[in-house]
């Protein structure tokens, strides 16, 4: 792509204050929230053409154009928002939050507790993906929009389209549920867990109190952001880009990165250990590993899916291994069986779980016609 | 399985001493090497009936039976080794020995160098298959066994089978190569990263000379065996094992183990981490990763199969992710390619990749049938 051509251009975030306090699902509250967010597009005059984009696990609200200059890295979605794009910001407003307990503006760990004045760090409270579709809520209200077009989202961003629709059924029209999962495997829940134990013993985690003591436990993060980085790749993909390719001729017999795939490993765990918040990461692993809407209805997501009446659209990709087209089943066959307004979509992709990030043709024509069709 | 039944009884290690030198891959030398394994069976009078048995990544010579208490934990592949069993010591002289290092007597890391009386640590040199190779064949010379009636193991062990039957085609009559790979993936390697960057970047590591500080980088071991781990066993065998059951009734909202599957992996990895060495664990994860018989080849496996004369048995688990069945199929496809007596079966099994371990029916009738025909 080339980014002079078809992104929207510079964009800039903004934030909205919240007053009210927020009562968060573990019973606690958080009072004076910010959310930093950015807009792309134009809202129209009956307010009926808001999207909300919900960022996954590491994201943020830079979805799509560039801060300073064209030539930056662009935002996360860029290839799927922007004029004509899947996301069409010709047509629609586009809302794109960080959320909550994020570490890009929003209140999150690194912010000020008002009740101590003091870096909340490990005291920031666990939060779950109810408590950040209630905190859009709050962003929705801010900027006056009673019912949203659609939410829609990869992967996390999934699981909050998923409980829009389910938590608040008349504000949103339609619900993008992209490589998604009704919940967890056990599987997700080890992964995750890996990360967390990686940043928790790393020394100069200093038990989440590590801004106070000026370290940050890089080292750990880096881990977490590797083993997470595997999980996002497919074994294919792996193959097409690194191969058992050397960055030398041949083996060294020593313990530098010696194969493709190990330095580019270390490269995105170096780069994100000193971008992001450890204990953010902890919280989102965390978020994750809560997510199971059907609980409150003994496992049946059926019934948890009772309530809802956006139109849903889940998609899944053949070669993802952390979300599996299996798991996207799984949510749209309890909405058939919930006689809910529901399609779905398989995609054939080699970029495993990232390929929710790629505008490939079929599923960029999906979304444009989800998007732009009427019930 | 009731231990006081069907196991081997008590066994006892042994050790031989080799007093050449052996000239490794790297074109380093090692002497006075001293090499542990266990015995099961007897040696028949031909000495036709002796089987090597050869272990993966973090195991070790004791396969069968236990040390002194018939209620501690057998050998671990106990399941396949004894009176009547897959590999039946009623019939076979059984060898198993910790490989070259190795950290549970076998010189390696934890050895002291005879060129500077320390210990060897982070200058152990990097060894090879090839290299564990012809360490066993200094250990068969010493036992007096020409040739091996079979040499067999799983996983990294289905490695050093395949390798024999390539380097010594004249001492081996059938290799048993089991849920194994003919190299791997850029994905197995980027897991073996992360992995050793576990390792490498706990500061207890000492760059490698954690035991001269008195030191162990055990949150790194121990993060490196949890990674692990997650590769052995399947998304379903988790499920089965796990699934998403909570340790208490209700989530906590806290970092404490929450989930079933994250107090598994907590444990499994504190206990490797009291009980392995970290310069071991790097040693063997390079092993893995430089395994590549086909690369003198020109990338062409038929051709590096060409000496084989062994017969082959290939089988592959239909649940293992870490090597799965499509990877049992190159070694079997070239092996035909190549002309040679091979055959191949894929077993029905939840297990992931520790399937090699359990002694299910069709695979225990498999290898009994294999070891017993003659060709």
């Amino acid at each position: 792509m080339d980014n002079k051509i078809d992104n929207i251009g510079k964009v800039e975030p903004t934030s909205a204050e919240f007053a009210n306090e927020l009562v968060l699902e573990s019973g606690k509250k958080l009072r004076n929230i910010t959310m930093v967010y950015e807009t792309y597009g134009e809202l129209n005059e009956d307010k009926s053409n808001a999207i909300l984009v919900c960022h996954a696990l590491s994201g943020n609200h830079h979805a799509a154009g560039y801060h300073e200059d064209e030539n930056e890295r662009l935002g996360w979605w860029d290839g799927l928002i922007g004029p004509d794009k899947a996301i069409d910001t010709n047509k629609y407003f586009v809302v794109s939050p960080n959320n909550l307990g994020g570490c890009h503006g929003t209140t999150g760990p690194t912010s000020i507790n008002p009740e101590t004045n003091e870096i909340y760090g490990p005291d920031f409270p666990i939060i779950t993906v109810s408590d950040w579709v209630n905190c859009q809520a709050l962003l929705a209200d801010f900027l006056d929009i009673e019912i949203w077009h659609s939410v829609i989202g990869g992967s996390l961003g999934g699981m909050q389209a998923l409980w829009w629709s389910i938590a608040y059924p008349n504000r949103i029209k339609k619900a993008g549920v992209i490589a998604s999962a009704p919940k967890l495997s056990a599987q997700n829940i080890a992964f995750n867990e890996v990360a967390r134990q990686a940043i928790i013993t790393d020394p100069d985690f200093q038990e989440g109190y590590y801004l106070k003591a000026g370290s940050a436990p890089k080292q750990g993060l880096r881990l977490a952001r590797m083993v997470g980085h595997i999980t996002y790749l497919s074994d294919e993909a792996m193959k097409k880009k690194f191969g058992r390719e050397l960055k030398e001729d041949k083996l060294n017999f020593g313990f530098g990165a010696e194969f493709e795939v190990e330095s580019y490993l270390r490269y995105q765990g170096d780069i994100f250990s000193e971008s992001f918040d450890a204990n953010t990461y902890l919280l989102m692993t965390k978020l994750l590993d809560y997510f199971d809407p059907a609980d409150e209805f003994s496992g049946n997501l059926v019934d948890a899916f009772k309530s809802i009446k956006a139109q849903v659209l889940v998609v899944s990709f053949t070669s993802d291994w952390r979300f599996s087209p299996e798991r996207s089943k799984e949510i749209s066959n309890a909405l058939i069986e919930a006689n809910k307004n529901v399609s779905c979509l398989e995609i054939n992709s080699s970029h495993g779980h990232d390929s929710f990030l790629f505008p490939e043709k079929r599923y960029v024509n999906a979304i444009k016609a989800f998007l732009g069709n009427s019930e």
